[in-house]
């Protein structure tokens, strides 16, 4: 009753101030936040403005390459390029493939030039130098000058709108080129139609598909100006086309046409804006319809307050960015905001303001009670980014999402939930059948507003689709075998912990019969363990492995997935206890680990793999089925070494500059690790709901949960030389293991380090006290 | 009251008795018709299977044609070739132009063949080889026997389903291929991208997108076969994709694939038919989607009653073919019969079940309450083939027909009526905005089933659209000027008809200011009219004509559309009696007249040309610009110099044999042209209700009207040597002018002609009496 009457005594006054300290609280995180992290180097991060998860990323471009020498270019921006091609409206925040870089624009000056030219000759094209100087990026915002043409330009956006303010110099002709014939990466025969309609109101719409990583993938555009236009032209630029058709009205004058169609379109808009008014330009996109874009534009941006829709945005990551409350040094505060910043950029999305949708199928779908989210990357993504929104995200986002992939494979012609997929559709990039983990993980999390029934026999078909990379042979034999499928030791592995998940979620639902066969195949990385190596190997179909042997060895055709034996030999999270066995025991496992960190590897030969990145002796921080390696030393009750590794990791692979990211982002799971590992704890097993302990990296930090709860972590007397956990309490009793459960975060309270310099070598070793393995 | 008590006690029997009577009837029409007529020579018509109207038009594809030699083949089928490539879903009826011919099946037995081979090397793959003997057609049915598989396949279809039936050869592997590569006509990269999936329940779906006569049009499809397959294969044949993503499930088993998506799509199924079973095969199209597909085929084709969905396409057909009671000879009738068969293939459905469509947008649209059809081939259709509808088909389907137009409008880019429009898409083929007579008509006889001020405001629009073929420069100066817009003298005549029907209907509205500005500009012919030579020609900007000029030339670049002087000197349908004297009076132009049709011509002067067809002098009945002539003597007080030509024509130009057909059956046009003139009046100009008299020639025929009364054409002593009007009655009453007024006919009745073996050379010539001309 005292607590109740305190509180409704200071009802009128805490939360005001309570408010005040959040909106402060806020600020800060937002305010740490630097776009250009991961922008150089392969992090393939982009600048540009977009809201949390939002369907619209207008973000510059430096460069437009051929797929050949696109892959530094997956994100349209690389920090080292000094020239913009323009602003386009669609990006992926740190793939290694692209594709995307829609509707792009660009604000010019005189003599009207309709190619983008050659970056490397200035003024050959409208592409514009620019230099760092005058660049600024926040989450929503970015603006650069165009040093050709002395235009500012500025961006911002809301979910699935773009607003630009183009200020041009006075006295100059202005025009704004819309390029439909650029992408993320271009090639001949890309563009499969494209189509941009002048309306008599002034809007601009159209549409473009592409074959591009997704097939025939289309997306239509509304855009509008804030002032009329003094004129327009909309040329078709291709050559030899075997037959075009009779020639529409202005044919001969692209300032009379109101339409053009075809596969190499530019337009370009006359502007006279008045001196000192800024051009504005507003873009939405729709999966749907150039009507469904134009409902779009009218639901997100009516006006035409360009610093009101950039407040909102501020006002989202504000937000978004306030689901942790973290301390430490500006450069730690940078890091992790950063990183938090980058686990928000995806899913996007995907969805028009009416719940229209494009589905697997290329149909249009209507959402209805829920939203839909694309762009999948979820080979990398069900290791820690989908785990860390259940943290940091109310439910009903990780509902949203498990809801998305549910409809993606009821509209799905082969009957299974997505693999990598972006816009709707199926990309079949990566391995493995990794949606199936992150519904495991939010189901055994509680998070259950989807029907689960349907959500399992999703995962089951998923799981057993034969015509799907040697799935067929898997149950069949369980293992593929690499004389009918490649990188076959990766598939059995991968496969086999996607079905362990299965049987978590089927036992807990009570479907025994389903959680026991999955159980079963849950083993089946045994197939391919090999005693007599050590590593993880494909086995051919008649039950030997493949020689010769080489655990160098990566690449296509290979026995693994963007990695080698030393990489993937460790990927059994179902049952690191299992692992650590069929070596030998955790002192044998261990040394195989150490062995990993500790070889001499010459980083050329990987120079064949571009997504091989971030070495420390064989273990390659920039790519995934690396992430969950120095966690596993906890699993074999020495944390300690797991401590000093992540240390190691830390120290190296991440830096708050623009190159400060050890390889691609991945859509946000490079920087979910430094999220939770910075924290203090890794979820090396979605589906188990443990998180593993590592050791915390910054002073403290607060998660303020979706359930109204906080959960802190405190690292009394960390500082570089206290490297190490010395104890740890849980709400202020101790904690004698290495691992902390979802349930233990979402009851709030503090989880409380002790660092020191020497590693504690008894503190969580007791055996019976490991985290879960599936054979312990 | 006698008659009504008399109609009241025959009120059981009569019906009954006239209903057998009808029904009688009404087979016979259904029997007359001979769809091959028409397809050989270059009719252009198609002898499969398809409903009046119907949007599926399903038929055996003879040669799959390049552009370049594909103008013989724009309807899939010439009647002298002698192999079978397959049978396919879209066929124009008649054009000299093509697209189309979408969805090509194939039933072939033995060793699978996926490529069409070359038709002249037998067995070179699925391409058979065929004999006429083993075909049959009548409407909504078409047979045939594929000799080089021994398969028996027959068509037929409802509005928007095909329905094929094929009985295969005993103890033989049986495939049915589907197609997507192949199109009226094939050129590279025609197909912009398309679908095929297998669907869990066996329904194959998918689309096509191509880039032909109409820029990127899609269609859509869903396919079931009666029987479970025995087995699949989905390929994509296309070589040197530059980039083709990642592999889908089944990339090298064809046979697992569920979806496959390219350019270059074949798929087969394998069926196992048991013995003395047919398979059949029932395909829907959509213009909006595969679930749209679906429900077509859900819709109209729920079992799999291949003779009862025959039998509803022969009653529709009864139905629609019993608006003329046409008597005569067998030859006669056939002629009729297939002639007003034609007439009824367009305009076609396009719209799904559910009142979805596509629109020249390419956008999909819904109508509520009216029902939208495409294939508006409005420069040929608007002389005769729309003024037919009006007269045997109810005012619903024009109303339909008006409101498509003006949907159409609504949803254009550039806010004009259709021009040359099928599968909802505006392909700027011909000239003239002759959606604008089709409208006018409609609204002068009283058919008003839309907004009229909305109607008007469409045909203004599309007369006063500057961008479009020189409309801007007839607005300022009153013609088209050559040295600026090709074809200048035919687009100012064809102009200023359109402009007189505005004028019209706006008089009739009300719309004073808009009538007399129209009004003026139907006066524009006189600018193209050169007193010098008594040719229409194409003046330059300053005022003169272009010189040199040859009245015999014709082609791109020439002043004429499809054309030469000879023959488009005598289009001002709106003032006969101006032209008459302009030229000096009506005796000097009927010299012109007979100097037409007597020239001493070389065909070969247009070999260039493709659609000048049908030779008598220059009159070229074979294209519409000379349709109207031979009626002109009329106008000019000798119509008996019109029957004279009228017997002419009728005699050299129709025939009751596969290339029975002078020319392109554009739609049919032609066909209309027949069936006006056998009834002995035609529709000279569309707007002033008045349809001039010729001749008759049929003893008898029955029109049927729409609003339930009859008008009967008797012609007392027809015969080859009898073929002058000595005299006319109409209900009786000698009728002494050489017109019908819509009215007149609409009320029912008798026209009586008494015919005569030499010309009456009084009848009809009174200068107070001559049909309608805007100075007379």
């Amino acid at each position: 009753m005292l607590v109740l009457a305190a509180a409704v005594g200071t009802s009128t006054a805490a939360p005001s101030s309570a408010l005040a300290a959040s909106a402060a609280a806020n600020e800060a995180a937002y305010s740490a936040v630097d776009p250009f992290i991961g922008t150089g180097g392969e992090g393939h991060t982009y600048p540009g403005a977009t809201v949390p998860y939002g369907m619209v990323q207008l973000s510059p471009d430096t460069r437009i390459q051929s797929r050949k020498d696109g892959y530094g270019w997956a994100a349209g921006y690389r920090h080292d390029d000094s020239t913009i091609v323009g602003f386009s409206h669609t990006h992926f925040s740190g793939t290694g493939h692209s594709d995307l870089g829609d509707l792009l624009l660009m604000p010019t000056t005189g003599e009207l030039k309709l190619e983008r030219g050659n970056p490397d000759q200035p003024l050959s094209g409208y592409t514009s130098r620019f230099r760092h100087a005058t660049e600024s990026a926040q989450p929503g915002y970015y603006a650069v000058t165009l040093d050709d043409s002395n235009v500012r330009a500025e961006l911002t956006a809301s979910a699935r709108v773009g607003m630009h303010r183009y200020t041009f110099p006075a006295g100059k002709p202005a025009h704004v080129v819309l390029d439909l014939r650029t992408s993320m990466y271009d090639y001949p025969g890309k563009i499969l139609w494209s189509r941009i309609r002048v309306r008599p109101d002034g809007t601009i719409t159209g549409f473009r598909e592409t074959r591009g990583w997704a097939p025939g993938r289309q997306l239509y555009f509304a855009l509008r100006f804030s002032q009329p236009l003094s004129g327009h032209q909309l040329h078709d630029t291709e050559q030899d086309v075997p037959y075009k058709g009779f020639p529409p009205p202005g044919e001969k004058n692209p300032e009379q046409r109101a339409q053009i169609e075809g596969r190499q379109l530019v337009a370009a808009f006359d502007v006279a804006p008045a001196a000192g008014t800024p051009l504005l330009v507003k873009v939405a996109i729709s999966p749907v319809s150039e009507e469904g874009a134009i409902a779009n534009l009218d639901a997100e941006a009516p006006g035409w307050d360009f610093d009101g829709m950039r407040a909102a945005a501020k006002q989202q990551w504000s937000e978004a960015l306030s689901a942790v409350d973290a301390q430490g040094s500006e450069a730690q505060r940078t890091r992790f905001y950063t990183a938090l910043y980058h686990t928000l950029l995806g899913p996007t999305l995907f969805m028009d303001s009416d719940g229209r949708y494009r589905g697997p199928d290329n149909a249009v779908h209507q959402a209805k009670g829920w939203t839909n989210y694309s762009t999948f990357s979820l080979w990398d993504t069900y290791r820690a980014l989908h785990p860390l929104a259940t943290l940091v995200q109310p439910p009903q986002r990780t509902n949203d999402f498990v809801n998305s992939l549910l409809a993606s494979r009821r509209e799905s012609a082969h009957g299974v939930l997505p693999v990598w997929s972006f816009h709707g559709l199926e990309t079949w990039c990566m391995i493995g059948y990794h949606a199936v983990p992150v519904i495991a993980d939010a189901y055994m999390k509680g998070i259950r507003g989807y029907d689960a029934d349907e959500a399992l026999q999703a995962m089951v078909a998923s799981a057993n689709y034969g015509p799907y990379d040697g799935i067929a042979q898997y149950r069949e034999l369980g293992y593929v075998p690499i004389d009918e499928e490649g990188e076959a030791a990766s598939k059995t592995l991968e496969y086999a912990y996607d079905d362990w998940t299965i049987a978590q979620m089927a036992r807990s639902m009570g479907k025994s019969d389903v959680a026991a066969e999955f159980n079963k195949r849950a083993g089946n990385w045994k197939h391919a363990f090999d005693p007599a190596t050590g590593f993880m190997r494909a086995r051919k179909r008649d039950g030997s492995f493949r020689e010769p042997f080489d655990p160098s060895a990566s690449g296509y055709g290979s026995d693994y997935t963007e990695g080698n034996a030393w990489q993937y030999s460790w990927y059994v999270p179902q049952d690191v206890a299992g692992l650590a066995a069929a070596h030998g025991g955790n002192e044998k496992l261990m040394a195989r680990l150490d062995a990993v960190f500790e070889a001499k590897v010459d980083p050329s030969i990987f120079a064949h793999m571009e997504d091989i990145t971030g070495l420390i002796g064989w273990y390659a921080h920039g790519n995934e089925p690396s992430h969950h390696v120095a966690y596993l030393y906890a699993h074999a009750g020495q944390p300690w070494r797991t401590q000093a590794r992540l240390k190691q990791i830390m120290d190296t692979q991440y830096a708050a500059r623009p190159d400060g990211l050890a390889g691609n982002d991945d859509l946000g799971q490079m920087s979910a690790w430094y999220v939770f590992t910075a924290l203090g704890f890794y979820p090396v097993t979605p589906g188990s709901n443990q998180y593993i302990i590592g050791r915390p990296f910054l002073p403290r930090a607060t998660l303020n949960l979706p359930n109204g709860k906080h959960f802190s972590i405190v690292a009394n007397g960390l500082d570089d030389a206290h490297a190490y956990v010395g104890s740890v309490t849980l709400n202020g009793r101790p904690l004698d293991r290495a691992y902390l459960t979802h349930e233990e975060i979402l009851a709030g309270g503090e989880l409380h380090f002790s660092m020191q310099a020497e590693p504690n070598r008894e503190w969580a070793t007791d055996a019976t006290k490991l985290p879960y393995s599936m054979s312990r």
